[in-house]
């Protein structure tokens, strides 16, 4: 294996064009067997394998910077530097990260995770470098899809007004995740297959003098360079407006191609843009007949690619299904995603409804805003992103929507902790940052009933709604057939109880169930209440359980800091209940990736964990079943 | 007066362009009249005076919809919709918004204020029309600068996309609020002067096919139209390849060359951009000459244009010089601004570094993630936005900041309310929003030396830091020559007292100190506390206050919900500290604009306020002194 003498970069600088290709077919195993095992994005990292190696060829990291725009294409980049031996612990709890991790590598300078960031970071490194008078190229790849995103437009505008050297390559593979939207990618489309786009023989002389130590002349004379000019006979007007020099088409999986022309960009002055055409799943056949589906996925067989089954719905397949049957029955209802709409469960929607259904690229900020006006003109929309994303429109929730308190439906699938992606795409800022902008009101369903009715619910409301689910499936409860309109902020007591009382929001309420089984055992009947509404809180039902109850712990998977527990504490406070909370929540940290089980255990958010720590809080209340806790020990 | 005649826009439409031009003056009269006593967006109105009255000639309100990007030159719109007397109360408590405000007219479509917002709510309306079959044009008006904000870039992306009729008007007066930025502003200006962008007769030719009903038969016998071709001559290849159809440039003060593009564009299919020419401050001396210094201006002298100068510094001249001062010791510093250099006070900094400067334009987003970067590399970064507009870049606060722990300092101008702005304005979120992420380091100075000693302490914390203060003018203290470190997340004993302790951050903290005083006259000793830390939370201080006091008043300008006093509460409750607490802050719901005292009072916000509300919750307090309470009533 020519990849076993690959502990970093250098060793890849010395290998043939021939050995570079069969090292590309190596890694392509490589990123198979570990996803396979690991899940992961698979499509992505098989369509930049050529791509990353031209890019470790010509370019010396650390020293150079690559950003990699929203980052799980790193895979191959982390094989080549220093951690192919650990490809097997990928997104596991303490293994690798999915994405470039600046603790991880010397060789990740900046990490990524949210689409679109990496214009801006390359520019903030390639200023930084010219006033720190140092020398090093700075590199941004980014893919066609995160280009629609409105922060790379904002530093593309911003880097072709600097005459700071920074090459951006746009990783063209004609799909964000699932297929791309937008005049952008009509235009790329016309880029890639229209002769009449041909630039004249002027310009590119023009082009070419832009490189120090090739001027027109030593140009004629080098007959081979003279090949590389029908790379950068395509001009990109948009981004020549914008001030960048364009080159491209460029064939993405050509080693010597790429090679040619990013050794001629690094000579080059001023912001570049390097249009590379790459297949997304290239080399493993079922991920490149569905690019979407091996986007991100969970653990395949390799020779079928099929994945296994889940027996129980997910919230995002019961919260799909609600919307083609509510979309039946009401006429203005519509859908919006941002480049989500597999996994935000509306791929049948789109299907019926496709001119109610729209998928407007990775722009959350222009999907809230236009939902909003699509609200002022008597529409229902129902805005489906994931809790992580819609921090990118958390101005426009405020300005837009609840500041006209306008009827949209906010649908955050991957709510909470998610597990194998890790920090940068848990989703445990919603309930703090939603619930203090007024005219929400926001829930979270504790299974897949409250779920649907929820759902059922937000239609009567009349203003802005947010319904936050997690990843995953359900708690696998029967469907119930009809719908059940709920009341507005109001509790519901699952289970009475006695001096302790638990009151749980969404994913927390199967935990507190847990709990109180487990207290059950030491004689101690606690109250189980499901809050179902984060805002309006349930001010009276909380009130009464406080008066009778001395003892109240809040379960939530959101940060503790601001969150629903924060809320409860609030109310507390205001009506002067004195009575003794314990909270738990995510702490204020950032929380690593890895199986959601394992990190509910290490924040001590499980239900074991919790009778432990209230045993130790309130050792008074286990009397003398205190001892009994061995029983309950973590094991 | 022609004006006097105009209670709707139905009246505009009789009138001949002679009249209009009377019309336009009396306009920019009243304008100058109505900013010169209230204070407001003066030059941006000025500009717009010709455009306004073109575009409710041509269109029909309120079937038609005009969306004002920013909203804050609407004044024209405003009086042109039966509001001009009204003028008078412009921007003050009970008086006309300075912004579009659908509750305050129906010829008002949808709310703006923030920026770049336009596009997608044209868009929303477009979509919901098609989807409705409704019949109405809509129409959106943007700025360059705001053009430079991403979500501007993804609704033209998307718009250019789709086939729905929409009309674009860029307003193009070379500046945003200062001079404007970018690749996009160089673009502009070669539309505006470079021939060579000239369309060839071939192209205009099939433009004009798009127009129904104007083949080019009947083109070539229509002499009078063919006037027109100048306005459509010249390509916006940018906009063209994004899917819009360029008409431009238009010279935005010609009455009939603007009637006559505007009534041909409302023919056309599909999305249409219309460039215009216009000129801030037009018409009026003054603005024209200084348009950045008339763009927000408070009460003017209308002869001289002269402002009322204030005999106490700003908080945001404290930064500046601190900025200047700062930079000349520490060459890594570099401050970057959002299209506000002025506003944030950094015009002497940008004047005296202008290599170490950068207004990246209206895009936060950009701005925060561009300093991330930087501060990676080496650089010591202050991001000087305000604190409404931050809300812009929450979600790169998270994920490109404080997930990496970057030491990225956020100045943050306008926290609190904003006075007169009004709701889209008012920086009430962002203790709320700030203070859930981890790693950040949020302060409030209670004055002058305190913004200071902050901005000075916050190069040593190595982590990311926001500094948040008010708009205007500081306390009036002596400012001190040395500057302190102060202690990472400890509170600052201000008063000792009894039983009562008051814990307050940045303005609140002079509040705190008055409502001591009332006390004092009640012979209740206070205890004073300015927490200058938002996060950390100083737990041992305010613990050790809360073993003594029985009672805890906090005060913040933020919202109560998820806010300081929150944050206190949880404090209390995860210790288990039963004391009585009352938080005053902002309510759970969007405050007016209107003068800061005024909407303090109005708020409960006040000292006066504040003892009254105790009183009546806590008369144990008061004893005796309780009937002592009228002295303190409400004047």
């Amino acid at each position: 294996m020519i990849l076993d003498r690959i502990d970093s970069p250098k060793e890849l600088k010395k290998l043939s064009f021939a050995e570079l290709t069969v090292l590309a077919n190596e890694i392509r195993q490589l990123l198979v067997a570990s996803v396979s095992q690991c899940g992961g994005h698979l499509a992505a990292n098989l369509g930049v394998v050529e791509l990353t190696i031209a890019l470790h060829k010509v370019f010396d990291l650390p020293n150079d910077k690559i950003i990699w725009d929203v980052g799980h294409q790193s895979y191959v980049h982390k094989i080549l530097t220093g951690r192919k031996d650990k490809m097997d612990s990928l997104r596991q709890y303490g293994g690798l990260s999915g994405f470039p991790k600046y603790e991880e590598s010397i060789y990740d300078a900046f990490n990524t995770g949210h689409s679109s960031t990496s214009i801006s970071a390359a520019l903030g490194f390639a200023l930084a470098r010219d006033i720190n008078n140092d020398d090093y190229k700075v590199i941004a790849v980014i893919g066609d899809g995160a280009l629609t995103g409105g922060m790379a437009f904002e530093a593309l505008n911003h880097a072709g007004h600097t005459s700071s050297d920074l090459i951006v390559i746009l990783n063209d593979n004609e799909m964000s995740i699932s297929k791309n939207v937008g005049a952008m990618s009509s235009y790329l489309n016309r880029l890639r297959t229209d002769p009449s786009y041909a630039r004249t023989k002027d310009d590119i002389e023009q082009l070419l003098q832009k490189i120090p130590g090739i001027g027109p002349n030593i140009l004629r004379a080098a007959g081979r360079f003279k090949n590389t000019v029908k790379y950068i006979m395509v001009p990109g007007t948009l981004f020549e407006e914008l001030g960048f020099t364009y080159i491209g088409p460029v064939n993405g999986h050509n080693l010597e191609e790429l090679n040619l022309v990013l050794s001629n960009a690094k000579k080059m002055k001023g912001p570049i843009l390097i249009h590379t055409i790459t297949q997304k799943g290239k080399g493993y056949e079922p991920a490149l007949l569905n690019p979407d589906i091996f986007h991100g996925v969970g653990p395949f067989d390799i020779d079928t690619g099929s994945q296994v089954k889940k027996p129980i719905k997910t919230y995002t397949e019961l919260f799909g299904e609600f919307m083609v049957n509510k979309a039946l029955e009401d006429k203005k209802l519509v859908a919006i995603t941002a480049a989500m709409t597999s996994g935000t469960g509306l791929s049948e929607f789109a299907n019926k409804f496709p001119h109610r259904f729209f998928d407007v690229g990775i722009c959350e900020q222009h999907a809230v805003t236009m939902s909003a006006a699509m609200a002022r003109a008597g529409l229902k929309p129902v805005v489906a992103i994931y809790s992580t994303f819609l921090q990118r429109a958390y101005d426009q929730l405020i300005h837009d929507v609840a500041l006209q308190n306008l009827p949209v439906i906010f649908a955050l699938d991957r709510a909470g902790l998610v597990g194998d992606d890790g920090p940068t795409h848990h989703g445990v800022f919603d309930i703090s940052y939603l619930r203090s902008i007024p005219n929400f009101t926001i829930m979270a369903p504790a299974n897949e009933n409250e779920l649907l009715d929820m759902l059922h619910t937000s239609f009567y409301i009349g203003g802005p709604v947010a319904i936050r689910w997690p990843r995953g499936v359900g708690e696998g409860v029967q469907i119930n057939s009809s719908r059940n309109t709920l009341d507005i902020g109001k509790i519901k007591r699952i289970k009475d109880g006695d001096n302790l009382a638990i009151i749980a929001v969404g994913r927390g309420v199967s935990i507190a169930i847990e709990v109180a089984k487990l207290l059950k055992q030491a004689s101690i009947e606690a109250e189980v209440i499901d809050a179902r509404y984060i805002k309006p809180l349930d001010n009276d039902g909380i009130l009464e359980t406080a008066s009778k109850a001395s003892y109240i712990i809040t379960i939530e998977d959101n940060l503790l800091m601001a969150g629903f527990g924060s809320s409860v504490v609030e109310l507390l406070s205001d009506y002067n209940v004195n009575v003794k909370v314990h909270r738990v929540g995510i702490p204020d940290e950032f929380v690593e990736h890895g199986k959601i089980d394992i990190l509910y255990d290490f924040l001590g958010m499980d239900a074991k964990s919790i009778v432990e720590s209230i045993s130790t809080k309130w050792p008074e209340l286990f009397g003398s079943y205190s001892w009994e806790l061995l029983k309950f020990g973590k094991n």
